[in-house]
């Protein structure tokens, strides 16, 4: 019998035997990692999509995309219906949803049910129901931009994309789609209102002082500068549980010393309170919302010292959305 | 005889006979200049309203008015028709006329003659036909803002009211009427157009690059800035009669390194060229105007080695102007 060198060699018989055992051993995990694989795709392609999501998100700079920030009290079902139209917004980053409804559950857990979404959506529980508590200082937000929206209020991707594009070209005012005015008066008592106040006679168009927040885009660092305003100011938007727009436009025309906001025209902007189940309407259905709005701008003029506001007459439009809204004169 | 101490002196007897005769020299004098001032009543009065009215444009700031710069070739009576438009438009400083019609001597006579006016109105007799006339530098101008105008081209009073004070919040832009856009395609060369050049399936409305200077505001130091350019620009502008336009705008987009104009759109805007008894159209009307134009932006392109231009989709209205123009949504 011919042996080859390995044969004669005690302990490369002990080898031998050793590798044959190492081989059928590596097959057989290879075999059940095949049929585990096999087993749990479904796992691994959520897992996927989580990666996917995460890198993209990341790679948005914190200049080209916003954060909704949402308060909510008493329209659940209005808020769930409006989610699922802003969560598919281009270069929305996050969703800030300020649940208002003391003591009831934040609904988490039936949006994980009905996930995956586009975009993560954060239920944050409030301890009062103010009014002034979406004007926090949220430490999820990461982006320069807020979009601050009502939860009664549908506002159109169009709309959106493009008032988004002209805030970042005045990053310093609130871009927004609802336009208001202070007027003064020959008693030197300022009074709210809108479009009907346009001074008669005066042939030569309207003003408007504040843009709305509850419909605008406006830079996150004013949410810390909200928060630096003497107390008075809180203490008036806790009274009123009104007022936080007309604070906040108060605030920035100080800063800027411009005026406060620019004014975008809708295209296709829509309340949708009518069509809520809980019977319950905004706001600015009180008898006296108005007249407290009047009340909130003279004494705001009494804890600054100054009438800060002031007036614009810039409508900015979307050239060419809806098509051929500009038509050749020359 | 008591003499006083004066007589005895001969020097002072001198001195009384002097005072007297001057004192009657100086009372006639005094009857003849009253004789002479009820005499001219009439041309005192022009004087004092001549002085009321440089008393009155010396006070206008040279940021609250502005320099109407128009240029015309063979269409006199549409030039005359627009001044007297023209020249009662508020914050109006002076009109300076580029008389581009060459031997045939300005109509300052004519225009005297059907005086006063409320502003003055400098014709500039040129020296040979050409475009770029109307880009110098002219020394009778004052004021920062220039408004340029076609002579066939009527913009209503509230259009040149607000577009001038829209200009006075972006004064380093072209604040103005008509839009246009360059495009781009696939070999790389540009072309020129409007809004049905808007690229279909875009769905997201359209982008102007250039405001045309034909009827718009800008700052006067741009016409330094026309100057300084190199001759190729000047000798294009030359060989086309054209285009002196979009070379302004790609030298102001290089300036200023955004986008040359803003885009106000027109509420009454009209061309009159067809009512002119020249039977002359202007010359946008010659065959090969519109490729001229492309031809242009790709010659630009190649002197200034790069494309400076810059899209928007922004086109600005007055708030409230006409009436009700914009309507409460929410």
């Amino acid at each position: 019998m011919r042996c080859c060198h390995i044969c004669k060699l005690p302990g490369r018989v002990m080898g031998i035997r050793v590798l044959r055992l190492s081989l059928v051993v590596i097959l057989v995990l290879l075999l059940v990692a095949g049929a585990l694989t096999a087993l749990l795709p479904s796992v691994k392609e959520d897992k996927m999509l989580m990666l996917r999501r995460e890198i993209k998100s990341q790679g948005k700079s914190t200049m080209d995309s916003f954060t909704l920030i949402m308060q909510t009290y008493n329209r659940t079902d209005l808020l769930l219906k409006l989610l699922n139209h802003y969560q598919a917004v281009p270069n929305l980053h996050k969703v800030i949803v300020v649940w208002n409804n003391i003591g009831e559950k934040a609904p988490d857990e039936l949006w994980n049910s009905l996930g995956p979404h586009p975009i993560p959506v954060i239920f944050k529980q409030q301890t009062a129901n103010r009014m002034r508590n979406r004007l926090q200082v949220f430490p999820e937000l990461e982006t320069n931009a807020v979009l601050m929206v009502d939860d009664d209020t549908l506002i159109s991707t169009p709309d959106l994309v493009f008032a988004f594009s002209v805030w970042q070209q005045f990053p310093d005012q609130i871009v927004g789609f609802v336009p208001r005015k202070h007027v003064s008066t020959s008693s030197g008592i300022y009074s709210y209102g809108s479009f009907e106040m346009q001074a008669p006679g005066s042939g030569n168009g309207d003003q408007y002082s504040m843009v709305l927040i509850g419909a605008s885009f406006f830079n996150s660092k004013y949410l810390e500068l909200f928060q630096r305003q003497p107390a008075a100011v809180h203490a008036l938007i806790d009274d009123t549980q009104n007022c936080d727009d007309i604070a906040m436009n108060f605030i920035i025309a100080k800063h800027i010393g411009k005026t406060s906001g620019i004014f975008v025209k809708p295209v296709n902007m829509d309340n949708l309170e009518k069509e809520t189940n809980s019977g319950y309407f905004g706001m600015w259905h009180r008898a006296e919302h108005a007249l407290q709005r009047s009340y909130c701008i003279n004494k705001l003029v009494n804890i600054y010292d100054s009438m800060p506001l002031k007036y614009s007459n810039i409508m900015i439009s979307q050239f060419g959305f809806p098509y051929a809204n500009y038509k050749r004169k020359i």
